[in-house]
């Protein structure tokens, strides 16, 4: 007979534990029989010894398997998803889910809610009145079916091992693990039904992982999970140290999103979108090469099929597509004010988590899961990394719905920013891409 | 304010704790603020990093000061007591208290039941008939006062964290951990009010700690913790690879330690118990030097102050003290059966917890707390390690009250012994002492 304190015992100990061991933690777990402490201490036993690449398979798909998980194959034979680790500014679902399905290619995807410095993609889309992200699972695969794009909200049967594991190792210091993030993300990903995935794996100071070397790291734990779950799987790691994009916020992001897929947008996010989704393109079989896919993305973009796709997938989940013509559908921020440079030079850094958290100030984001967000306000960035800047041009313009609000976002993004006397090379965007 | 996530983190990490950051654990875990699931993961994460000498101190002054600590003081300026991490066939304080006490010296000891192949002293006293181990805090300190001696079981209201973090602990697989069972011992110790400790570690097959150097490991740190906390500490680390003495099992052992406290005991058992007494009596600063302590402790047993201090606590406590002229009042087993050698040579190794075992399948310990037990049943070793045996001479005699245990403890008991043809000497019986 298995036993918890044996199974927590052999990790504890270091040794490799069974798929048949890893499972009856889990499930164990999730259905209630073993109980929050034994979960506790065994998860700080992964923390402290790790786990190994089999292991890890198998704890992702236990948890994926703790609930339905998603067959999609009736609907299509591959579906794209991308999953984004979660970064200031990162509105790329909102251009590439549409670019991509503008090219024939179903993409199906299960999204959250923003937390901390960081927004959440669901949260973005219901800035666009009426647009509706809670459906149930058969009309998640309706939608899919019929317009070959969707974009939903996580449902609360998918993969429930993983919210109660990540409600505990919220509060046990058991969140820093590799083998756990990594489960925790593709457990979802697994029972959403995707069978074809992209990860965008963000570093810098604005990502979970500030350092290149973890990113790729908790990226290449991620796509060998996928592999051996039996998906196509590709990663791009790319650079969080300051936003993506100009944009942060949840309307004005939408906006800028809508700007890009008419190709107006700015050239860092325009460009980061391409190589997301060439990397679909290319799990999908539709180019011989990244290259290829790219030059597929910049047609469907100037042709108009990608924004078309857009206004369709809006219209899908209830959302009024006059947005596209009129971002003031969405709402708008009562104080817009620029914030002018205090000094002249090279911007030499803007830090992404100081930007997110200054919009957190404003009430884009949420603290605590539950809380009210305010989707008009955030920034709309000027200068980035490497732009020359005069004493008193603006740095930025600040959208904000409360006075005393402002002033706190005023000074924590003053301080996001450093300058040089001499130019300044950002950081490049795209650090690694997985294939 | 403290968070119990970030003191967590904080030893996950690697860190020191502050004295109030593991008060803040204990207390609130005590208290039931801090719930299983983070005390687990704490545990977990110290079992891991460890704790310095200055965190074990105050981790264990923590659990003593999570209930009443006892004041011994208006009793007497010096109380001593000893503490055996446990073993079988290890009676000996039901010879060092009364030894000691019958120089003058208060001996004031709380005690546990026997749990698992090591019995507890409790079980053995509640084998004379009208022995009582229950008593108030107030009847303990009258009865020390008045006799100078007394062997009583834990209050429950004495360091009330060390039950809680125990039964913890047992689950989530955090035992192993020096820290943790160093202040799991010594919590009691200080809570139960003693001045003075000396604490018998064992090592070998039969004891917690395998080897010479986990228990030297150990002992240190327990003085060390003792110290810290204000207390005259020493520790000897003696051999448990074979049970102590001849008798294992609760009347039998009493019955020895009564014809060893008359001058008529097993020479191994005599002298560790000589050993034992004369740290307490160098703690006393009642001897210049060890030696001196075993002559006083000789005359004590030659000239019968011994034994008549074990006939004044027995009758204190309760109990008849008839059982010194006749142990036949204690309950005696209905069977009474020689174990043949299988074959002549020399006794190489007698394991002692397959003796302990193998007494526990006779009924005499207990495999769950709480489990009614048999105090007439054991065994009485005739042969130990270093020992000529011919076959057919007998190598122990089993006392039994059940046909099929006897019968398995039989195959268990053959099972301990290993022979040789070359004659053995056994391993030294006091392997170090710390002062």
């Amino acid at each position: 007979m298995m036993r918890a304190v044996d199974i927590i015992r052999k990790k504890r100990d270091g040794a490799e534990l069974s798929k048949e061991e890893i499972e009856f933690m889990v499930w164990g777990f999730t259905r209630g029989d073993i109980p929050d402490y034994q979960m506790s201490a065994w998860m700080m036993a992964i923390v402290w010894r790790g786990m190994t690449e089999r292991e890890t398979v198998d704890l992702t798909l236990a948890m994926a398997h703790s609930g339905d998980v998603l067959d999609l194959s009736a609907i299509a034979p591959l579906v794209l998803d991308k999953h984004s680790t979660g970064g200031v500014g990162d509105k790329t679902t909102l251009v590439v889910a549409p670019l991509v399905a503008s090219l024939g290619l179903p993409v199906g995807k299960m999204s959250g809610r923003g937390l901390g410095f960081s927004g959440g993609t669901l949260d973005k889309l219901e800035s666009i009145p009426g647009f509706n992200v809670n459906w149930t699972r058969q009309q998640f695969m309706d939608l899919l079916r019929d317009h070959g794009i969707v974009v939903a909200g996580q449902s609360a049967d998918l993969a429930p091992a993983d919210g109660k594991m990540y409600a505990l190792r919220d509060v046990t210091a058991t969140v820093e693990s590799l083998p756990l993030i990594a489960s925790s993300v593709m457990s979802k990903k697994i029972a959403a039904g995707a069978t074809a995935i992209v990860l965008d794996v963000k570093t810098g100071r604005g990502a979970f992982m500030k350092t290149e070397q973890e990113a790729i790291a908790l990226a290449e734990t991620m796509v060998k999970i996928g592999r051996g779950a039996g998906r196509r799987m590709a990663a791009v790691i790319s650079d969080m140290e300051q936003p993506l994009g100009y944009a942060v916020g949840n309307a004005l992001e939408v906006a800028e999103a809508i700007a890009t897929l008419q190709g107006r947008g700015p050239a860092d996010f325009t460009e980061h979108c391409l190589v997301v989704a060439a990397e679909m393109l290319l799990l999908a079989e539709k180019c011989p090469h990244a290259e290829a896919g790219k030059a597929l993305l910049r047609e469907a973009i100037a042709s108009g099929r990608a924004i078309a796709k857009f206004r369709e997938w809006v219209r899908a989940q209830g959302g009024d597509d006059h947005v596209v013509e009129n971002t003031g559908l969405m709402p708008q921020a009562r104080l817009v004010q620029d914030l002018p440079s205090p000094q002249s030079g090279y911007v030499a850094t803007l830090d992404a988590m100081k930007v997110g958290l200054a919009t957190v100030a404003l009430g884009a984001g949420r603290q605590r899961k539950g809380e009210e967000i305010d989707r008009a306000v955030g920034v709309v960035l000027k200068k980035k990394v490497g732009d020359r800047v005069e004493k008193g041009e603006p740095l930025l313009v600040i959208h904000a719905n409360d006075e005393s609000r402002l002033a706190e976002a005023r000074e924590q993004l003053l301080a996001a920013y450093t300058w040089s006397d001499a130019p300044v090379k950002p950081a490049p965007l795209i650090r690694q891409i997985i294939r």
